[in-house]
């Protein structure tokens, strides 16, 4: 795998993300089925709105974590090629920090703090891989 | 349109996937004006509430959706390119799909399925196309 | 900065409307947590919700700016160079307007009109070079 073009590894990193948010957007159905939460209602039984929000918490940090993985994976691994393996690394455990948080959220919704926590510095390292690969890139055009 | 390069088709369907979905969010707010149910509601007449989870959850749908695009356009047609207009042929179906939804969901909550099938089923066949064209660059490198 | 190429220009823009967007989902949490309203609720204090829908509504908006954003910076400044900073200035524009939109909205509901105006605007005149780009591109393959 280490032979592998930094691009690579995230589509599919990108690609086992999907796969999490499609299983969590199926269980959301599942549980307004088995509750009865007929739609468009977004409340009516616990379990249902803790599906909803495992989903919707999902949607809100997929949104910034692709833009983050692949400006790290342009920007970051071409400057650092000996850390080209760092993005895709970083989205990996994005995703076992949103499978930590959708298991601890059904258990309890106290018990989501873990996971949330993982995945967000995970966001947090590669937003600072992809500001180090952007004004890395800017001084080699400025200077 | 046959000559058009894989990734313009992608971009055309992007802007119409976009303008869908912009259609739709005008939408939500007309209802909120019709209905008058004011801001930060998110609940309070039907009609709004359908329109609101039309918009939402093709929001749900267009984050996946146009990743899947992108990495069926980009691994997947240089691989195989007698192919190439597949993503963007499978994206025009999730827009239709997604039309057939946002008027079937309107008229009757029940009568959602078919759009939302159609669409789903077209995200599918993207992620199988993405796959396939991330194993073969793989393979390509790997050998 | 005017010798900055263009995609650089608008991964700067990408990160700062990322910092904005992790701005606005950390007040929500803070909101939560001052007006004791538990997860997984997303109704209970006036407060919260207006924080919640900024949040939200920025979301729904930056899944189809970040898009617009790149289509434009991929299409249309390759073809119209001597306006290579314009998809990044609009991006600039639409940051600007999400300021104010949570400002105004967090304020009071009724003054979000100002910077949703502004964002709005910015979003179809990215969508405006986005086709411009698109059709010049198409152009010169047919040709």
């Amino acid at each position: 795998m280490h032979s592998m073009p930094a691009d690579l590894l995230s589509a599919v990193v990108t690609i086992l993300a999907i796969l999490l948010y499609f299983y969590m957007s199926v269980r959301v159905g599942q549980m307004r089925h088995k509750h009865g939460v007929k739609a468009p209602a977004m409340t009516g039984h616990p379990e249902f709105e803790r599906a909803f929000r495992v989903h919707y918490n999902t949607l809100e940090s997929l949104v910034v974590f692709l833009p983050l993985l692949w400006l790290s994976t342009i920007y970051f691994t071409p400057a650092f090629y000996t850390l080209a393996w760092l993005p895709a690394a970083l989205g990996l455990a994005w995703i076992v920090g949103r499978i930590l948080y959708m298991t601890g959220y059904m258990a309890d919704p106290d018990k989501r703090g873990t996971g949330f926590g993982i995945a967000s510095l995970a966001e947090l390292l590669l937003l600072i891989l992809a500001i180090a690969g952007i004004v890395r890139f800017s001084m080699a055009i400025t200077v």
